[in-house]
């Protein structure tokens, strides 16, 4: 049986993660890997109806326990569909955000509880943990002024939160990756741009396995 | 602080519930309770709007997984918008189907595991557990034939499963019973209804709290 290379990349606003993904489907295509690069909903409809319903600004009355579950369900389908269909077929699997992202914001930041976010993310991913999440770190102050700076960018929901809350978002992540040191190698984001892409070339090449 | 009480009714097809519920209410309303009767998703738009998707027939790709978060998702909203605010108001509210549904059908009938789909709705339900929950248990054969007989009811999906199914379904609601022995009051359904009525009185008169 093949089976592919599942990775995540994770982090704040403005911390870098698409030129890390750029690079790293370059790493990977050297190394002669088939690859996916996905972030959810990922096109798949029954993802997108849910993150619809999130997202519907006509929903105010949304309790936090049940997005939590919404963003778990739209995991789950989006695995399902598009995630392990590519692993099994032996591809590399690059995705923009996925279990860590629910930790940090909705376990940390939102105050729901990174446990109690775990346990219904772990029902939506089962045995298809990542098996190596890219943290790209970078304090706050710094992520946001770059996004700030980049006029091409469209700023979202997100970005417009509060300072104080996008620093409880990198505490989360700092916990997670305390709790997950196998699976989660944190990058210093905060470097120049050429550093931190040399520095996640080498991690990749470390860890991709070796064509069979 | 005044508090209510959360009663919820389970049990498979044709085993009485509807039944079971007007004396329930009847009984409440004697002990001058202020009472609300509902069931998931109770008109409330987000959990009809989750719900819409379970139900969607396009929807063939559906995860079982993702089926349970988004029941759980809706669950939860139910609970947040109508449960929530009717106990907090010293109300009496009885919910046709709750958690145990969920553990019964999805966890052990469908073989999601009844301990992996408890911890996604424990997320769910938080503290607010029924304080009783009235199982009303009949052999499937009896149910079935019983559903068969009134042609006033109208069949869904779920009625037409096989027998074999609906076994795992009663397997499932007495493995909950079993593991929940202080919530969940076993009624022998299969009785007839007067007996199982005047059962039910009395259970009702036993565990509802005295009027403050």
């Amino acid at each position: 049986m093949k089976s592919g290379f599942f990775i995540t990349v994770e982090g704040g606003e403005g911390a870098g993660k698409s030129s890390a993904i750029q690079t790293m489907i370059e790493v990977a295509a050297q190394r002669g890997f088939e690859i996916i690069s996905t972030r959810e909903p990922g096109g798949i409809p029954i993802a997108e109806q849910i993150r619809g319903i999130v997202l519907d600004r006509a929903n105010t009355a949304m309790d936090a326990r049940t997005e939590a579950l919404l963003y778990a369900a739209a995991r789950r389908q989006h695995l399902a569909e598009k995630v392990i269909p590519a692993l099994e077929a032996g591809k590399v699997v690059i995705c923009d955000r996925f279990i860590d992202s629910s930790l940090a914001y909705q376990g940390h930041a939102r105050g729901l509880g990174i446990n109690e976010v775990f346990s219904i993310n772990r029902f939506a991913v089962g045995d298809w943990m990542p098996q190596l999440t890219i943290f790209m770190d970078v304090l706050p102050e710094v992520g946001l002024a770059r996004i700030e700076a980049d006029l091409s960018r469209e700023v979202n929901r997100l970005d417009l939160e509060s300072l104080v809350f996008h620093r409880k978002v990198r505490e989360g992540y700092l916990l997670v990756a305390e709790r997950f040191p196998d699976r989660i190698v944190r990058i210093d984001a905060g470097q120049e741009l050429e550093a931190v892409l040399q520095k996640i070339t080498e991690v990749l090449n470390q860890k991709l396995p070796g064509r069979v």
